[in-house]
């Protein structure tokens, strides 16, 4: 039997540390190569090629600095080469990027491959897909549209830093297969990083989609200074909706409020709401985080008269936040289907960075939410 | 009929609290006297009684200082006569004194008495009972045992000094019987607290004991500098032994998993760990946060020198965080069962606390933990 090929795609900080994470662990088992594939796509750096810089340096300057990369880690610009040779792929692309990769990918991809995302979010369905605009497409139901296969999801609070640094770390994987899941554990799975498997990949991803909601929802109430009761109502109340949100729309799907339990839900909420810094996320910190500050700057007085892109700017011009995005989104949904009563949290936060209605009115929004009914 | 007497037991800052908020409630519904009846004990205040302070005060200076007591509040600090009146009592007690006041309570009580509970954790037995040392007690199983009456429980993100600056809050009502989870929430909810109710009562005083040891184990993360990925995953493994721990020892009630995601469990967590000061809680700020720093502090390296007991002593003689010992008695009963494998989160609290592993030890006690098997 040929030994099978495993390939990363994604040359962010997340990408760099788990092409280095799963080099070293392919070399434990007999079945793999024991080199990685790592797709860097044609980007620049200081004027040079990203790709010659990694090669030359062994190092991400652009995406990871200071992060080693490992011999065994074989980079590659050619997206059709290395998904052509992929059994497994990882891949670890932010959402605005993947309609595009998954365009080149399709054509070279072995019918076999075992898909694995790290994708978060949401994605703008394609003019050209049966979709509507209002529609919700979650990453994975992007790949299986265009790809054809059904990937496996792992969504948790690890961030590249802590990864590289080997903090403790627990992830969720989520399939239907579970001999897809052990062959994901076994393939990332070290001394500091531990997954648990669930069969209810929808809720994994979801979550992972919608926590970034109630993260600036977390910024809004530390912006309007309410105490940490009713920080930690609210919260509760935006995990509340998100089960909510699981099982009515996605019915028939077997979705569980237990999966809110496993580190894709309440980690990764706790990972964002324990930042308490007005600094932004570094390269290969938790970039959710961007949504807590921007959820505490729609709030505060001083930014009053600033629309969300202003502030958004203010950072930096290419910085868009994934919160208020995705609460635009689910809210267009929530709206056409006249359901916007029952979810309070994801509306007003929807509303508040509209600058619809003034942050001072989360709370009022919130009363007679049907959590207390 | 003759209208419901509402008697609250207890004057700390909680009860001094209550005892407003119920007063102002009961105004508004024609079954209950207009008036609630609060028994102050009788301790002292600057060389005076602390009963008559407070009566020409109308304020509680000790537990309370700052807040107004309602005219609608009678005072009394004769325990029978408060208890034989009653028809509701709301008891918020510290757990020390539990044992205590049960005893003068148990003579007087009407047999029909809506008990409210809302002390939290685990008392010592009496050695008297037929329950061993080893053998956790909940406030509610102890009051149950003195006074033949099964209480409803009241915990969740809740503190004296948000209700009374009337920030939003929510707590989780624990009873067996809808009848009285509705007068108890008739009795509280206010635009500002909402409940909910869930039949599962013995989660809701697991979480609210158990909840405990999880601060101290957030608060060793802090010291030992092990960042957010690690907290959280720590937190989240912590909330899986809770629930096995319900699970498990609780087996013939009708424990829920669920249960944890209510006020009564992830916010009061939430509320805890999201604390960032070093400074010790006020009187009707969340005393857990006590666990915190306690934690932290077993974890610094400048206090390795020092037990728990001269840390606590450090702060005020008088003071004992209750999730070491919470840790402790837990230790004591899954060692005699030969389950502290089942739980090595509640195992490390109590080993740390204890000075038997060094707090370095949390992190390699945690590998191979149940929730990843």
């Amino acid at each position: 039997m040929s030994l099978k090929q495993v390939c990363v795609l994604g040359c962010g900080a997340l990408g760099t540390v788990l092409a280095n994470l799963v080099a070293n662990n392919v070399s434990k088992f007999p079945e793999y190569k024991p080199t990685v594939m790592w797709y860097v796509r044609s980007e620049e750096f200081s004027k040079q090629r990203l790709v010659d810089v990694i090669k030359n340096n062994k190092e991400n300057p652009k995406y990871a600095p200071g992060i080693s990369i490992s011999d065994k880690v074989i980079v590659c610009d050619d997206a059709s080469s290395v998904t052509a040779a992929a059994d497994v792929i990882l891949f670890a692309y932010a959402t605005r990027h993947v309609n595009e990769i998954l365009e080149v990918m399709k054509q070279h991809m072995k019918k076999s491959v075992l898909f694995v995302s790290f994708s978060k979010g949401l994605v703008v369905p394609e003019p050209n897909s049966q979709a509507q605009q209002k529609d919700i497409c979650l990453v994975s139901e992007e790949i299986q549209r265009v790809t054809g296969i059904e990937p496996v999801v792992v969504s948790g609070a690890m961030t590249a830093k802590g990864l590289d640094k080997a903090e403790l770390c627990e992830a969720t994987i989520g399939s239907r297969s579970k001999e897809a899941a052990d062959e994901v554990k076994r393939l990332l799975e070290t001394e500091y990083l531990s997954l648990t498997w669930t069969t209810d990949v929808i809720t994994v991803e979801l979550c992972g989609a919608l926590k970034n909601i109630l993260s600036v929802a977390a910024g809004i109430v530390d912006g309007l200074n309410l105490g940490a009761n009713t920080k930690s109502a609210i919260i509760r109340l935006g995990l509340y909706e998100i089960d909510q949100y699981c099982h009515s729309m996605y019915a028939k799907y077997d979705t569980r409020q237990s999966t809110l339990l496993e580190s894709c839900g309440i980690s990764e909420l706790f990972k964002c709401i324990l930042c308490q810094s007005d600094a932004m996320p570094q390269l290969g910190d938790d970039w959710d985080v961007f949504n807590l500050l921007i959820g505490r700057m729609m709030s505060e007085p001083q930014y009053a008269g600033m629309t969300l892109e202003q502030i958004q700017q203010s950072f930096n011009p290419d910085y868009v936040a994934s919160g208020p995005d995705t609460a635009k989104k689910i809210h267009a949904q929530l709206n056409s289907l006249h359901l916007c009563e029952m979810y309070p949290l994801f509306t007003a936060v929807h509303l508040i960075c509209s600058r619809i209605v003034p942050a001072t009115m989360l709370i009022p929004m919130l009363r007679h939410h049907p959590a207390h009914r």
